[in-house]
């Protein structure tokens, strides 16, 4: 008989539900905007109504499915599984976990995207020889996941791993959290667009403009490009971005002593040719030698995909737990 | 029979020894400053020292003795027990946890001192209410030990913890290590210091070198002196450590999400009164409400005995280690 895994990756703007196997091949995937406004219930049943249509697909049987997972974007809370003052969703407070147990009938794992993903990472990836891994996402905003001594790292209600939210220029610019110079308000997709942005209507970054499509805002991609061309003020809003990211990941060595940190999201693996070098170099340099040793500090080799995957992880990994 | 521990904080300027039961009773401590330069082999010797000498004074007999533990300045590396590169000492390279078993003849517990400190914290303090706690030590330097879910957390290869060197201001004033605008440049003895040295160059600073006794260097004792008399540029300059020092503990609270932040060293307890206080505020004020929920961030109740009560945790929980 097999046995399959129905994991949903939930996003501010897609949802992105799969089956796979226990060994993490994916057998089906289905992409679906977030409904506008993502009421709690409408989303909920966008969720159920994709999983029910790829359990169909597959014509999977009941007794087959060996868990469903679930990932949102935090804060979440645990073990309560409420989703908090979510800024992508825009929720101040929904029993997510509760409701979507409610509505399935059985049992859900529910978890932060960023815990998901660095299950995932683990588990397809590094496991034999990471046990302390951090999994850092660049895209939009950046945010993180902690693997500590082979366990998922949630802090005491859920809250760990806000690495974005790591002040490191003090009186920078201001965050969409509210505070001033956090990683994310200096090195995310959103912090370039705003960089780019303010450069545009200074009448600079004519090649970056060029690159954009007619009616679109220039952001992480169209500076990718530009910096391809050769562009000078791409290469150097780069760099200054690659500092960041920089120094943002050195903090966190010196302060969880890794074996390994993993980047994705989707600017980082966007990027990845013009940033990982510049960001590898600067951690490097910039930690202490203990910390530094037998560091390792790449992309993920799980893509997209990699919340789908952590979905398959924490479903197999669930024994491990002390839930 | 009694059940004694010998418990050694090795700091760069002076040695703590002690002897306790394991309730955390210390019965004889005996304190003596590090030999000059610090030469690893007459370092060793003061240790043996002052544990026979106690061991001595106490009337201990050899089957009454549970355990030894010795603090050390970081970095150490795990499990080696090796002192690297460490800026307090001295030393490049040290192989001191095997040298000591050598010389003592019998098992002894090495860590790093601030990882001791967090042990004492959970072990005879906080243990029953804080699975995740995080230890900041503000003294001369910055530093930090971790309990992740009940146990020490130390990396990968020892090294974690080291909180005094994030990055909170990038491109800020010269650090010790190099970089630039970590925490321990900004909010420390030494930062004080050296702010207080610009000052007094430029003229500034009366009413703290009024405070400060003759042929002494101005430093955190002098400038709490002056700000509890009022002065106005003393209350400054601790606002702008106290904000630093907010930034550094949120930063951690949205990194980790602990159930309680625990702060000592000299610098902290003696200006607890005129830093505790905007400390606490800052952070409640720029963490994420899940990361707030049930925070505490308090000063140790511990002292300076807070390694030596460590090193009793140390023996006592060696059970729980898969060492």
């Amino acid at each position: 008989m097999r046995e399959l895994v129905v994991g949903v990756d939930l996003g501010g703007t897609k949802i992105l539900a799969g089956i796979a196997d226990t060994n993490g091949n994916i057998l089906e995937k289905k992409r679906v905007f977030t409904p506008v406004g993502a009421d709690p219930d409408q989303v909920l049943d966008v969720i159920i109504n994709c999983s029910t249509e790829l359990l169909r697909v597959c014509r999977v049987r009941e007794q087959e499915i060996k868990g469903i997972a679930v990932a949102t974007p935090g804060p979440l809370s645990f073990p309560e599984g409420v989703v908090r003052n979510s800024p992508n969703l825009n929720w101040e407070r929904v029993n997510f976990k509760e409701e979507l147990i409610r509505r399935m009938g059985q049992s859900v794992i529910v978890e932060k995207d960023t815990n998901m993903a660095v299950l995932g990472e683990y588990y397809f990836g590094r496991q034999s020889e990471c046990g302390d891994l951090l999994y850092i996402t660049v895209s939009t905003g950046v945010g993180g996941g902690v693997i500590c001594a082979g366990k998922l790292y949630r802090g005491h209600g859920g809250g760990a791993g806000e690495v974005g939210h790591m002040v490191v220029e003090a009186g920078g610019v201001v965050c969409n959290c509210g505070r001033r110079g956090c990683l994310e308000a200096l090195a995310s997709g959103s912090a370039i667009a705003r960089r780019l942005d303010e450069m545009v209507k200074q009448g600079q970054g004519q090649c970056i403009l060029a690159c954009t499509a007619a009616g679109e805002q220039p952001g992480p991609r169209e500076l990718g490009m530009a910096a391809r061309q050769g562009d000078k003020e791409a290469i150097l809003l780069l760099s200054q971005v690659a500092e960041y990211l920089g120094i943002g990941i050195a903090n966190l060595v010196n302060i969880f002593n890794p074996r390994a940190v993993i980047l994705g999201g989707g600017m980082m693996l966007g990027l990845r040719d013009l940033l990982l070098e510049p960001v590898q170099t600067y951690v490097n340099k910039n930690v202490f030698s203990l910390n530094r040793q037998d560091l390792l500090v790449e992309c993920t080799s799980l893509g997209d995909d990699i919340v789908l995957y952590g979905c398959v992880a924490a479903i197999l990994m669930r024994g491990n737990e002390n839930e």
